[in-house]
């Protein structure tokens, strides 16, 4: 079965996949993918921030390629649980950087999380746990 | 302080405060906010269900009017933790309804739920928990 | 395969199942099952409060029971999420009532939610969503 | 205001507090514990393993110490949400480990993970996200 073994190769999937993605795979190694998204007034709230349901879709993304990345195409994996709890204002100013990580890839779940900030600031924007149905046979 | 007592004038403010704002208000109850969204092509993921991050976002929103309903004008309020278990395919072709309920309305802190259908269908196609920080001078 | 129709047969087998389970089914429906727990020293924080874990630990065998009443036995079904949001103090001098809903029953996923209140009280301590993984061939 | 700086002095409050603290802290650094939980009878389920409700008091009371450890003694903060993802078995047969971090350490609310292991295995039982309310004037 193909595995990505590169960010861009990972990347182009996705781009077929959806219109918009959510920005670019940045970086992917074993269980583990790094997204980056530029940010533009659609994903802009009152006081140059980012909103919520920008950074969910970006977390829900990365770790999609996270978990592609671990076993291949999978287009009819999905989401079946996430939690975000938000921590601090996401300036619109700079890039997002998701990072993705699987905890567990089990045969028909995969669970892990996400990690938010702005480019080039340690502090957390928000943290993501999530859960992805695989089915059976993909 | 400004109560709502109707989801004509709730929907107004919502209006001014956000671009897009996921819907409209369509049914104002104590504690309790209904929400409507017709979905379009940017809604849409292939297999011509809803993403996930509108569902996400049409939720936030429903949470918030129901708050609103509650303690009047709160710009500041801002949600700390969402979680969404997705359940069932939403249906493109027909509106989602969002029905938003506040468990607990503390000083700091307000926790509740929304059930998100499709129109005239009774089963789930995801369930949110969510909390909002209120600011303490709003 | 067997379902159960009564609270006693199904307290019967939660009863052979663990030593303590946290309480009485005292009602059983379609995808819906009732719990009550009498607590006492072991279960009880400075405050006379019932302890988090005591919650949670009635809240996952209230949300079981119901997904046994719906599929029947199922020893190797497993909770895979469990979030809690706690709400109020819970009073140890009452008993403590469980009330756990299937909101999907799929063939590999359950979900649903478990609201937890003092006897006699409408207002929530907490509120429970949960996933339980059902094993293939049970 | 007293911080502590030792898991001996932090273990020496909590067991004042608590009967049964789930374990003690065996290392204590800047937002984070880490505590030690050796299981026994009580705390098993059927297959040697340990029981959900046990490892989530643990998570609950090992973030409680990082918090404590960041602000000094705060008998009134509570947790308001726990989230926990489980993902493999837990082994009764040796000990737990639970590593607690802040993610963000708010006047009023404090938010983090606990990672829980089984001593001396790399792979993660369960996985947590927690937030404490802190109250105004502790």
């Amino acid at each position: 079965m193909l595995h990505w073994t590169s960010a861009e190769d990972l990347n182009q999937y996705l781009l077929a996949l959806f219109d918009h993605p959510y920005g670019d795979v940045i970086a992917l190694k074993h269980h583990h993918a790094t997204m980056k998204m530029r940010t533009d007034h659609r994903h802009i709230r009152p006081g140059n921030t980012v909103s919520g349901p920008t950074l969910m879709g970006l977390a829900d993304v990365a770790f999609y390629a996270a978990l592609l990345g671990a076993i291949g195409p999978a287009p009819l994996a999905v989401t079946t649980n996430l939690s975000i709890n938000f921590m601090r204002k996401a300036d619109a100013g700079s890039a997002i950087i998701a990072d993705a990580k699987l905890f567990k890839l089990g045969k028909r779940l995969a669970v892990g999380e996400v990690l938010l900030r702005n480019e080039d600031q340690q502090e957390l924007i928000a943290h993501v746990t999530t859960t992805y149905a695989i089915p059976p046979n993909r």
